[in-house]
Formats: C-alpha cells, sequence, structure tokens
C-alpha cells in the first residue's frame, strides 16, 4: 500500500488524473497551490509575476509547517508542481482550475473566456472572487455553467471555509461534484442558496469592518483595543460556534425567541453609525497603520504568520476533539484517509507493521526545544489504537463495549524529534495470552534512526464492568496471528528492562 | 503552606478581605459568583427571584467542571456562598459589589442607589451593563466615582474579556484599582478610552447581528448557514488576533497602508443593506427560531453549554502554547499562582513534597471514558518540573541554558481517573549523583487513593550542546539534600521494575 493509492482511491470518483491549475499566485491562489499539492495532487501555475514562484514558496513552506500537522495520519504525498509560461498549458488535462485574479470584473471576464478556450469541458473552473456573483462573471461566457465562485479564507490551506455560490445557469450535478472535489482535499464546501454580492462572510466581515473603522476615526478606541475586545471575548465562542448558536445559549431554555424578544429592542438604539462610510483620508489610514505598528510591529510578518498558523493549528486540534466547527472536518478528512489505510491494511507476517507515520506538530514540544514526553506516549498511544483496529478492536468494537486498558508502559528515549519532522512506529508483539497483549513499539525519525522505544502492557477489559475479561474470538484469533509470526522475531533491545537498567 | 495563603498573598493589596457582592443572579451575575468564588473570594448573593439560588447553581457546575481545567496548577479553595434577602446584607464588608440588573435605566439608579447607601466608601462598584455609559448610571448619585462599567461576557466564568469603562468623574487610581482586582481572579480588563453606548465588543456583535438578520430575513443564508461562514473562517482567526492583527497579515510585507488601499474600495460598493434595521416581524422570529431549532434543536441547552466549554477550555489551552490572547491571560494568572507556591516552597525533608494538585480537563480524556494515558504522563511531566523548580533547575535557569531531559519512565496504571476529578502527584527521589537523578512520582486521586505511579530517569543537559553535563552547584546541592533525606524512606512498591513483572 502506498499513499498515492489512497489518495487515488478516495478521490477517484471525482478526480481521475488529480491535476489543478491555478490561475494567479499571490496569497490566495498560493493557498490554492498548497491545499491541492499537500492533498497529492499535481499542480501547474499560470503567473505573469516573475516574483511568483517564490512568493508561492513562501506559502508552501508555511504550509508543509502547518497542515499536515492538524491530522493524526500522514497526508498522501505531495503531488508535483509545475510553473507554466502558457495559460494553455497550464489547464490542459486539469480537473479543477481555480482563478484568483485582482478583484477587478474586466481582468475576470478576459481571463475566465482564455481559460474556456483551453480547459477541458467538464473542468471545474472556480472563482477565489470575493464580491462578485457567479452570475457577474458567467457573463459572455461560451460554457457558463462550468464557472462557480469557490471563495476561500486566508490561510487558504488551514481554513476549511469556501463558500460556493451558482447562478441560475449552473447545473446542480456540476455543483455537488464540485463540493465532493473540495470535500475531499479536506475542505468545507458551503453551498450559498442565493448570489448576492460579498456572498456571506464578507458581508458579515464588512460590517464590522465599517465599524472598527468609526471607531478608530472617533478615537473611542485603538486598532489593538478593538481586537483585544474581540479576541479575549466573542471571537473564541465565534470559532466553535459562530452567531446564532452562541446567542441560542443565551436564550436559556427558552430558546431563540425568547433571546430576540430581549436582545431585539437593543436594535432600536442608536448604537452603530453604519449610516455611513468614513473617508479613507490620508489622516484616518495613516492613524489606522501607526496603531498596528504599536500592536504588531515588534513581529515581521514572516513571524505573524507563523503565529496565526501555529494557533489555528493548536486550536483546531482542539476542537477535534467535540468534533465542533472546523474539528468536525479534520476528522472527516482524517477518517477517509484512516479507512483507505485500513482497506489496505497489514496481515500478520514476520515483518512489523507501521502503526504510526506522521508529522511531529509544533504544539508537540516543550521549553527544551524538542517534542515533550507526554506526546511521544501519544503518539505510542496511537500505534497502540491502529496495532488494535489491525487486530479488530477497533471503532464499532469499542462502542460495543470491549476494548483494551493500558496497564505499564516503559518509555526510553534515545533522541530528540523535532517540529514538522516525520516520525514513524513499528509495533511488535512480545506476547499475547488471555487478557494480555504485550507490545513493543519503535519509533524512528525521519532518516529511519531509532529515536524511543515503548514496551507497553495492555489488558483487554469489559468497558461496562471496567473489569478485565478475555477478548472476543474474533480478535483473539488475529491477535494470535500476531503473536506466533513476531515469535520468530529476536526480542528487541530495551524490553523487559527496568528503568536505569544498564543494556545487557 | 495553603491555598488559602496563596490567594491571600496575591490578592492582598486590593481586597484585604475578599468578599463579592453579586446584586442580580441571573446568567451573568450568576458566572460572577462562579469567576469569584472559585478564585477564593467569599460571595453574598441578592436576588429577589425565588429561583435565583438553583439557577446559580447550574451556572456553578458548569463552572467547577470547566474553569478549573484551563489551568496546569490549583486554584485556591472555593470562598463561601452565602445568598442574602436584604441588600443591605449582602453589600456589607464587600470589596467589589457587582450590579447585574435588567437593562433599563431606571432599574439600574434605583439599584445603584440602594446599594450606595450600604456599601463601605471604598468598595469598588461595578456595573454589567451591555449599553449605558458610566456617566449615565453615575447620574444623582451620592458617591459617582464609586460606579465603574465593568462589562463581561458570556461565560463569565471563562471568558477573560471585562470592557471597563469609566467617566470624567471617575478617580483614575480607582479604575487602576479596579483592573487590578480582576486581573488577580482571571481577568482581561479592557479599559475603554472614552465612554460610547455599548462600549466596543457589542457595537461590533450589533453590526454582524444586524447584517445576520438581513440575510436571514431575505433568506440568503440559514442561521446554521451563517454560523459556518463564521466558524469555519474568520471565528477562527478572530479567536486569536481579531479584525486588525489579521488584515495586517493580509497586507504582507506591503503593511497595513497597502491593505487598507486594497480593501478600502469594497467599502463602497453596496454590499451591505446597514442603512436600515429589519422589522423583527412574529413571521421573522419564527423563521429564525424554527432555522435555530432545526440547527442545533437536537442538544439541549445544557449540552450546548457544556459542548460550548469544553470546545473554550481547549481552544484556550491551545492558545497557552503562544500565549496569544486569552492563553496570555491563563499563563500570567497560573504564573502569579506559580509564584505563590514557589515562595511558600517545600525544603527538603522526609516527608515528599506535592508536585501536582489539579483537577482533570475534559479535554484528558478519551474513547474509554477515562484519562488518557499520555496525559497521565502529562502530569508526571508537570511534577518533575515542579521538583526541577524545587532544587533551583527553574524557567531562568533553563533560559540561561542548562536543563533536565527525561531518559526514560516506567508508568503504571492502578485506577482509572475521570474528568473534573482532583489528582495530586508526590515526588520521591530514589537516587541522584552526576549528571542523573531517578525520581519515583506517585499519583493520587480525590480520596487519595494511588491511582498511578512513574520512575523516571531524568539527566542533566547543556542546552547548546545537547549534551550531558553535571548541574551547576546550587542544583546539585539541593537535589543532595533531597536525595540523603529521602534515602530514609522505604523503596516504594513498583520501583525496579520492568513491564509485565509480577510483585515481588
Amino acid at each position: 500500500m502506498t499513499h498515492t493509492e489512497i489518495n487515488r482511491q478516495t478521490t477517484a470518483p471525482h478526480s481521475p488524473n488529480r491535476k489543478a491549475a491555478i490561475i494567479g499566485g499571490g496569497v490566495i491562489g498560493g493557498g490554492w497551490v498548497a491545499r491541492f499539492l499537500l492533498n497529492g495532487w499535481d499542480v501547474s501555475v499560470y503567473d505573469p509575476d516573475p516574483d511568483a514562484e517564490r512568493k508561492i514558496g513562501l506559502v508552501l513552506a508555511n504550509a508543509r509547517r502547518s497542515l499536515p500537522a492538524l491530522y493524526d495520519v500522514s497526508l498522501p504525498p505531495e503531488g508535483s508542481l509545475q510553473f507554466c509560461s502558457s495559460l494553455a498549458d497550464t489547464v490542459a488535462g486539469a480537473t479543477w482550475i481555480q482563478e484568483s485574479a485582482p478583484e477587478q470584473l474586466a481582468i475576470k471576464h478576459r481571463i475566465l473566456g482564455e481559460i474556456q478556450q483551453f480547459a477541458p469541458d467538464d473542468a471545474i473552473i472556480g472563482s477565489s472572487t470575493s464580491g462578485f456573483k457567479p452570475s457577474e462573471l458567467q457573463e459572455n461566457a461560451t460554457k457558463p455553467g462550468q464557472i462557480v465562485v469557490a471563495h476561500p479564507f486566508n490561510p487558504v490551506y488551514l481554513l476549511p471555509l469556501i463558500e460556493i455560490v451558482a447562478s441560475d445557469k449552473s447545473d446542480a450535478a456540476f455543483v455537488r461534484n464540485a463540493c465532493d472535489v473540495l470535500r475531499d482535499i479536506g475542505l468545507k464546501p458551503l453551498l450559498i442558496g442565493k448570489e448576492i454580492d460579498a456572498h456571506i462572510a464578507d458581508r458579515l466581515l464588512e460590517a464590522v469592518w465599517r465599524e472598527g473603522l468609526w471607531l478608530v476615526n472617533d478615537g473611542i478606541a485603538t486598532t489593538e483595543e478593538i481586537d483585544d475586545a474581540i479576541r479575549f471575548g466573542f471571537g473564541l465562542r465565534w470559532a466553535q460556534m459562530g452567531l446564532f448558536e452562541t446567542y441560542r445559549i443565551a436564550g436559556g431554555e427558552a430558546g431563540m425567541s425568547h433571546f430576540i424578544a430581549q436582545f431585539g429592542p437593543a436594535l432600536k438604539w442608536p448604537w452603530t453609525k453604519l449610516m455611513n462610510v468614513p473617508d479613507l483620508t490620508p489622516e484616518l489610514i495613516a492613524k489606522i497603520a501607526d496603531q498596528s505598528d504599536a500592536q504588531s510591529g515588534h513581529l515581521s510578518i514572516r513571524e505573524l504568520e507563523r503565529l496565526r498558523d501555529d494557533n489555528l493549528v493548536g486550536m483546531m486540534r482542539a476542537l477535534k476533539k467535540s468534533g465542533s466547527g472546523a474539528g468536525g472536518t479534520i476528522n472527516d478528512h482524517e477518517q477517509a484517509l484512516r479507512q483507505s489505510i485500513a482497506s489496505n491494511g497489514a496481515s500478520a507476517t514476520a515483518q512489523l507493521p507501521q502503526t504510526v507515520s506522521r508529522p511531529v506538530p509544533q504544539s508537540w514540544t516543550d521549553y527544551n526545544g524538542h517534542m515533550n514526553e507526554a506526546h511521544y506516549l501519544e503518539a505510542f498511544a496511537q500505534a497502540s489504537d491502529t496495532f488494535m483496529a489491525l487486530i479488530g478492536a477497533d471503532d464499532a468494537y469499542i462502542a460495543a463495549g470491549k476494548s483494551f486498558f493500558t496497564a505499564e508502559s516503559h518509555l526510553r528515549h534515545i533522541a530528540e524529534a523535532k517540529a514538522g519532522q516525520r516520525i514513524s512506529i513499528t509495533s511488535q508483539v512480545l506476547s499475547a495470552a488471555g487478557k494480555k497483549m504485550q507490545l513493543f513499539h519503535c519509533m524512528y525519525g525521519p532518516d529511519n534512526d531509532l529515536i524511543a522505544t515503548c514496551e507497553t502492557l495492555l489488558i483487554h477489559v469489559d468497558l461496562t464492568t471496567r473489569r478485565a475479561c478475555p477478548p472476543e474470538d474474533a480478535v483473539a484469533g488475529k491477535l494470535a496471528e500476531f503473536a506466533t509470526s513476531h515469535a520468530s522475531l529476536p526480542i528487541p533491545d530495551g524490553a523487559g528492562r527496568h528503568v536505569g537498567q544498564k543494556p545487557a
């Protein structure tokens, strides 16, 4: 089994040749490049800017250190990246073509026209436009139904949201297919019911932006104070639930109608100044820029990007626990990857099964600058979980009321692992009898160097009584197969040792 | 050393008697009760609603399962909670008095007047008002300077933001003192420069709320789609950085002025319909309520609250890593608690130092319904960190370039720990010689029952060369003291054993 096969399998129905063409390689286009590439697609790029390759390289570097860290399984190997000098070459054979040109309708019309000259008939042409309606983009197009708004959010390689907007010229099956492709690369397509200027999210953002400009303009608050008013309060609520569900809770058991009845009257008050737009005078622009310098000028944009990405990864990993919002999107994508691995799963051979292959998230490192010991055990526990799944003690088995509990573990740290490094674990059965299963996990670094081992004893339990009991026959049988085939292997170095014991 | 002493020490300058009086015990008042109580303050409550005690009990139950989980050290023991039948009794001797009455100016004037009749002259009277200016609240007050807006955000026991608004009748030293008190209970006071209706955050919220109402009213999107447009995208950005810092990054190296020049023109477009407020007709209210039911009706408000709180704890714990936003507030509070512990620190006696005392966060549990093995090791690693600090290998020592690395660890799981349970760890020195330090940690559950042990070998290293070296003399000396005094203790059960070895 290779990861390429995994990816082909999951994306095959929607994208047999897995080629994406990215037209325009700025921050947004570069984000699309990274999102497709890191999900195993081949990507070709067209951008007349001579600096495009360098800029995309910077976005890719950010994506490579953060996107894989969201998942507890490996993403497929990267596809190939190609910079093209003609639009015809770029879009030839592409399944998905994404336009991220400047936000001017005439420019977009010209580029979309050129794309349609050369693009395959069944390719999806997505536009990253934040403002234009699909019917505007489709004006004068040879095949208007091929064009759909696919509006992403920065950083495109991390944030799952994509607003999908179609017009009445769009075919429903085509739009569904577009959503499937996006889900296959880990995104959350949000299909908007009616087309309007600026779709949904940017209308909400603009409302806040206007109010923020007034607050700065009138000297009520600085940019930093406005940011603090968001991030120490409602920003944390919105990251998981948004606006209405948060207010539903505030209404208590009496519900949403009750909340509106309470909160509604406030809307009549003169709380906002949104009847108008503050003039963006040089003075106001300078005021905002100065305040922003005072707030964030001690960090370069590069540093801010990495801080933002590390925080996004950390928060989204936290949301995986409940499956709320972006956490659910990541869990779904991870589950699809996992199922492909399981369907190509290891059988009991004398060769040790690889039970973990993953990068080290930045959030797994500590003040000593390396992976923290608790996360070594987290990775080893993932190896035990994978091995359990291999012998049939999988999610369904646990849901039915049986599982293995870890009784004891002995970890040995042999070398350091740093953030972003790829680690892999193989697992060997030392013994298996009755309720007991003793495993020996070896963790390897990027150069296949041994960096840690974990000897662990697991006890099979009934989750209702919380007491030890023998596994079901099917599980016991598969475990015995592994135990028999691994019995021919030498006892690994470090097994059967206590803490501080000198090597034999 | 007791935790009561810790709390007295950190809060002493601002609140010698540590009594808070809470006037109005709804969702917001109840949140204030929980925030003060769980930070060791005595709290008295006045609310004529006969159901107030039950309602506050529900808020407290939520707070007890989530607030302590934010920290990796113990909060002080809870203060005492008292429900009073007279306002005079409630405010007598209070340091902080918080008014959370209904949002009607006449009611607030009446209650503030009564409070000032009985309150100590030097008490701070905070108002939770989301709309009124402090100068409005102060109208006709006997001591206007005693009243300050202290506007919190739901859930008050978790979200750190408090908007502090003063008027020109307020004394700067008094306002500073108010901010200090709030910081002492783990909050983030945001002092607003000028008073305006609805302060800052609610103006931003109202702008979005209005736009959201239009989107629902016009059938562009449902409540769920609007929430998804927030939580899968910009909500995640705002939880850590807010609006302006996020856009600063979007502007790239060219900076904020460049971003505004790019984005500014969009403001001239007809993207919003904010010139007006949609009429809250029965039809619109029913539409929103129905959509909200379809979105979230499968969960009770109680379940939604717990989901929200677990997500908040998870995301804020993730932000502790970088110290961004709420993560920084928690780190600061934790540091204050830690310093108090250190200044009362253990000396080398035959009695074992307690190196961890904390609750089990919900996010530490796994599919088996108990604390996950990796988090057992996280707690044991915290015990090693505390012990390192006790012998002088603290943050400053590490910053100067030396540290201890864990070489190996042996964990034994004896009983299960569940979410919310308090765990504590004692640490014993088994041996200490040259570069090596061998510790034995015992973890106890809420009834002082042994639930796990960890034998661990640490090696002292030079962080520059990443090689082993002997500790500095001062550290070696303190370690030797512990080793000598612990030498008189029996070798603990389970030490020196390998995985699967039967007890002697």
